[in-house]
């Protein structure tokens, strides 16, 4: 057979890997890569300053008193009646001057500690869909069984390095408390990094009690040592509703990040054009972290993006766009400006796992981290626009982020890998199989996927002609037939369940 | 129903579009983004002087008298027993100085010209399978008549702006010939840039002919105007064999495109790092470069890059991984270091069409595109290395390219986009739908896609729970149904045909 390009030899044998799931060991990803940036400096300046303009002049509505009172206080113009508040740039600066440019997160498992800013990346479970879906079972609403295997796939693997409250919602919980549920779960069946609610400041607050306990802490000690992390929403336009107000503030109060996200659909909730979108989503975002460092100066903050536009046939949203990739690498070079760490998404549109769902996942990923994000939301599992958490989606996200993370793993140039050596022992024609430096290297020369299947079309299709889609679901079950929970001291365990008796009571007897 | 993150709404009514097939119109695509840079500057440097020792030392192999002939008289040290040849730094650099950094492609259509260079991107339609498959038929031997259905793919999707001699081999016809009929299918079914083989130095001829008939000139009036345009791959390591040299030779002499690319396969074709991959690379390019350059100082050249990894667990080539995604950014920048144009792909090893198909040509793109590539050849329809054309892939990719060119459509900023009194007059949480400004603007803001579907859950599923690659099969069958051949005069064409059956003649008479 031809060796030319296009000619797949048939290999060596079908040899296949035996043992566990063979997976990237735990990381801190870096980014090596300069950003791509699609803006120029004078352009970021023009969206910064349009921006301030929004801010002075329009205002943001904040739907809480608590919000105002701060806000007021620290130099803002509130209009009681509305809750607008016009913020003057003097006072945006003075809140950027006080953000801390990168961060640590403290999980149970201090060996899973979690840098947020800087070169460091990291990528979190989905969050959020009422929604869950598999091939077997198809689509059904969100239940606690289905959440806790989801927080069981993102404690598997380690691509994933926080898990979420909410992976997806368990409807079939009492609304008020089934977060509680979700954090004694998050706490016993993982030890990665905590992301909680923070629709209003209870939840914060039982999240860092909660935390606390499984460290064998007390709350106070969490103080300023970022142990919870959760997004503050904006509901653009211009407007941060009183929960989320309230949260942001307990979360800054603790020295908690706030991940403050506009979520701007251009077209919807912005106009129509991306430069405005950028302008709103950068003002938005500006307020609440401004809101952040009047409850508590030096308290960690995330600038996050979350642009993309509305289908122009149906109004519908959609995600992992031309536009969306653009958004997030303007998004990333305006949060630079200001040394704000940056959080980004891996977001779909796709109604099932197919190739859509792969290439605007790909969009999202590439426009994110080519943008420089360093918080990666959504990273594994979201499916639909967000309606929807997926088993297969877990899988293929997880080995779209190795690829990305092996993709920034840095080239060594050396007298050592440019092998002169074995180029000399290899003829013309000849090939490098079995020579001494191939030999040397080769179990741990090249990324091994977990999905990609790199077989010739024949044994391809003795296996069974499985998509990717469909081995993606033989993955995630072996991954749940493997599991094992990290260890967790019983007393604490005990501790946990018994905080979380007590506070459904409590929220009973405030319900009642 | 919430508008925070995730929350998808239903939107206003499934609205679809009427009438053709909504595509991107006809362009030159240009990429006015700063490549990613995953190579320093000092391991650009090392890298480089790694290749030219390789040409100095080890040398290249040429298999044809003609290109070690031209070799040598152009100070090359060339070993005629084994046809090895060394090249000294002053004649790599002598050779580098004539290339031209940027050309234009003449096809039978001015208004379809290209450039290649600088800025400037091309995307091309598939070559070289072997086999063919769409999801109807299944995969099969390539054919003449699907040959003609991908041809008319190809002229039919704006965003593939070349096409190729063998988007199939027609496996039906007779290998000697079967070129000829390619090259009269290519002119009369499309008007796009021309690819053809340079498989010796005839095949070549027979192209600038056949091209000067379909443009009404002769083909002398086609010297130093490129109008046909062909790869010439280095056996690699280090080889290129016979008929590639002479064919080179000639595209040369006739002032056409080479395109020099060595296929370097780590861990088989070189050794398994990536840095001696690229100085591999580097090297066989330049050799070949040189020799264009000998042969016609001035001639245009592409610098091809096709490096990839190899399944550590079979030997199977893999595509679209990590690694290619580095080494295609690596080698623009080694092609950027001496203003060639470049060349990458839009590779990947998928068996189906599916979600690693998608994110395996995802990576390849992105590493392409972000690497500066000015010709991404096998742009539309390479399935499973390269071994099978798939219809739907077509479909597939076009969708990929589109995206990938409104992506690299500059970001407008300006009063305009702005939009500050749209915002003014959008109170906290409404809604732009209605805006004069998004009105203004509503049907050409954002990309609109062909194969994305961005419906409700329950709209997609009463459509029959499509798939992304099963709604491909419904585009490709619209398009042939829609397809009409570009004008062509009638002597012309009659003409051509009368090439080709004389030219069968004396190939006839040659095997006899």
């Amino acid at each position: 057979m031809s060796r030319r390009e296009g000619g797949r030899r048939s290999g060596r044998g079908a040899q296949r890997q035996a043992g566990g799931l063979q997976q990237l060991p735990w990381q801190q990803v870096r980014n090596p890569y300069k950003p791509v940036e699609v803006l120029s400096e004078d352009q970021v300046e023009a969206i910064h300053q349009a921006a301030l303009r929004i801010l002075e002049e329009l205002g943001i509505e904040f739907m809480s008193d608590r919000a105002l009172d701060r806000l007021a206080a620290g130099g803002a113009e509130v209009e009681r009646a509305s809750g607008l508040v016009r913020f003057d740039r003097g006072l945006v600066e003075q809140s950027l001057a006080t953000v801390p440019e990168r961060f640590t997160m403290t999980p149970r498992n201090d060996a899973k500690a979690l840098e947020i800013g800087g070169d460091a990346a990291i990528f979190g479970l989905v969050n959020g869909p009422p929604f869950v879906t598999d091939l077997d079972r198809g689509r059904r609403d969100g239940n606690f069984a289905d959440y806790l295997n989801l927080l069981r796939l993102g404690q598997s693997l380690n691509i994933v390095q926080y898990v979420t409250h909410q992976a997806v919602a368990p409807m079939d919980l009492p609304a008020d408390t089934r977060f509680l549920d979700c954090y004694e779960a998050i706490l016993t069946l993982t030890d990665k990094a905590f992301y909680g609610t923070a629709v209003g400041a209870e939840r914060v607050v039982d999240a860092l009690e909660m935390v606390a306990i499984a460290r064998g802490e007390r709350r106070e000690d969490l103080l300023d040592r970022p142990s919870i992390f959760s997004v503050i929403n904006v509901n653009s336009p211009r407007r941060i509703d009183g929960p989320l107000s309230e949260g942001l503030i307990a979360l800054a109060e603790h020295g908690q990040p706030a991940v403050v996200t506009p979520f701007c659909l251009m077209g919807a909730m912005t106009p129509v054009t991306l430069a405005a979108a950028l302008a709103q989503q950068h003002a938005e975002a500006l307020a609440g972290i401004v809101l952040t460092q009047l409850a508590r100066p030096g308290a960690p903050v995330v600038y996050g993006g979350f642009t993309s536009n509305v289908d122009l046939r149906s109004g519908a949203p959609a995600f992992g766009t031309p536009e969306y990739a653009k958004a997030s690498m303007a998004a990333g070079q305006l949060a630079r400006r200001f040394r704000l760490p940056y959080r980004s998404s891996n977001a779909n549109a796709s109604t099932s796992v197919d190739a859509q769902a792969a290439y605007e996942s790909m969009m999202s990923l590439w426009g994110a981290l080519m943008g420089g994000a360093n918080m990666l939301h959504h990273g594994a599992g979201w499916l639909e626009g967000g309606l929807v958490a997926s088993f297969e989606k877990v899988v293929l996200d997880a080995e779209l982020l190795q690829n990305m993370t092996e993709f920034m793993k840095p080239i060594a140039v050396d007298q050592d890998s440019l092998a002169f050596e074995a180029m000399q022992d290899v003829g013309p024609g000849g090939h490098f199989f079995g020579t001494a430096h191939t030999l040397e290297r080769y179990e741990t020369a090249f990324y091994a996927p977990i999905l990609s299947d790199w077989r010739n079309f024949e044994s391809w299709q003795e296996a069974g002609s499985k998509t990717a889609t469909e081995r993606a679901n033989a993955v995630w079950k072996r991954l749940l037939a493997e599991y094992e929970p990290p260890p967790l001291d019983q007393g604490r365990r005990e501790a946990l369940a018994a905080y979380v008796a007590r506070r459904k009571e409590e929220y009973g007897r405030l319900a009642a």
